[in-house]
């Protein structure tokens, strides 16, 4: 990784002019890939570029990525972008991509399994908005990221390790990198997708749990007092996983027993996946 | 600069963390670089990054990419970025900043000069928003450029080749790589930097000249109809300088004398840089 480079005319490089997503892979399979490479394609549709790689072709990529790594539980970062292209501003159809592969080494997952994060989540409302889908289509997942990075500076002044973003009507959005739930009552509630929300794989893979648990769910646009004011709060990507969250702009939250039923299921999930890809049954039992 | 690479880590290429300037030579000295300098400090400002390089290290950096490709008249791109840090999204106060400088050669400029441009603007009002300055400062100018890519893609349609830009109330803000200007009655119009409107440096040297020549201005908030009903309309940039439109939306606007003595006015702002930095006077003198 460390010799790793693109050219300085790359539009990624220029302009941010890319898509990508964030995976994990648990007993060297990624987590949910067709869920994932189909996010992939919506993203790249939404900014008109027309790759022309197919989805086995990335799974290979990531694949040969990991192997030679020999890395088996992971973090993995899949990036194209438009490439170096002769114009100015304007993009041309023609592309020929730039496809990176980034890797690193995780713990493994499943029951039992040590979170990747440190501690639950502390959560500061910033200023900084979400920016409207009429702008920039919030289902898509790019490499302009500085909105969330303005986000996550807000933080400095306080102890706040995650922002939580307001969309410009004030109404909550999400995290700088992940999608927020909590509790309300007896139903999990989340922003709909409706707001500038990004699509999370694994916000689909909760709501897709609580379905099954018959779990009360939600999907609305809401008050930040509302989160402030929940019973239990979590929030969700990839990389993390569901990881509750102990405050709000400093009241206190704390977890509560939907948000461990949630891991437990969601850990499940991921263990069955060991038990598919490597016949290997969790490492505890 | 076919060789010239930077890291896939590079926070410019993951995020588009980074700003940039685009400026011009004429006789081998930067135009306005002291108004560029600045507004590169405002736009790393609002980004919150610290990159430590002074304006004479940055010009310095200009003068000797222009020496080393055996350039006078030429196009320049500034770009800071964040580089690489070890983290994920949170930047890291303490930045080990990534500098590119790319040039390439463009014609003489000044009285009599040929535009860069082939032929007057064709504008066409698009359905993609500015982004409005609460979710990404629009003063500062950054790699995170996809709301401009996104405008220009629209016109892929139509035989326009720049973007008008609304603001998210439907108001007139700019183009996807210029500032608009128009002529209603005597005034000068163009809007003002209240909305998300970059701050353009041409745009800026165009005020300062209709200023000196008595010509009236109104900065204000427009609505698009203003401009396509408006007896001249132009596009400002560095590059192009002052281009005249042609037509909004398929409506015919063509230039006027306002424009010509404008585009007078600034050619021999930049003469008057050729007599100072080379002693030279015009070619056609």
């Amino acid at each position: 990784m460390e010799d790793a480079t693109v050219s300085i005319r790359d539009r990624g490089f220029m302009y941010g002019d890319g898509v990508f997503e964030t995976l994990r892979a648990y007993g060297g399979e990624v987590f949910r890939w067709k869920a994932h490479a189909d996010r992939l394609a919506d993203s790249a549709a939404a900014i008109k570029l027309e790759h022309g790689l197919s989805q086995p072709t990335l799974k290979n990529r990531i694949d040969e990525t990991l192997a030679a790594n020999e890395l088996e539980e992971a973090y993995i970062k899949l990036s194209i972008t438009r490439g170096v292209q002769p114009g100015k501003l304007n993009p041309d159809p023609a592309v020929d991509p730039t496809v990176v592969v980034q890797t690193s080494p995780l713990p493994r997952g499943g029951i039992n399994a040590d979170p990747v994060w440190d501690d639950p989540a502390t959560l500061q409302t910033v200023k900084t908005r979400r920016i409207p889908d009429r702008a920039l289509p919030s289902h898509a997942k790019t490499h302009n990221y500085l909105n969330g990075i303005l986000a996550r500076t807000e933080l400095r002044v306080s102890d706040a390790d995650e922002a939580v973003m307001l969309d410009t009507n004030g109404q909550l959005a999400e995290g700088a990198t992940g999608n927020i739930f909590f509790v309300d009552g007896d139903a999990l509630c989340t922003p709909t997708l409706d707001g500038p929300v990004l699509p999370g794989i694994t916000r689909s893979t909760v709501l897709d749990i609580a379905a099954d648990e018959g779990i009360p769910v939600r999907e609305d646009s809401f008050d930040v007092n509302a989160l402030r004011e929940a019973e239990e709060a979590f929030v969700t990507n990839t990389t993390w996983e569901i990881r509750p969250v102990n405050t709000v702009d400093g009241i206190h939250i704390g977890r509560g027993p939907l948000t461990t039923l949630l891991q437990q299921a969601f850990r499940n999930r991921i263990e069955q996946q060991y038990y598919e890809t490597t016949g290997e049954t969790s490492h505890e039992n």
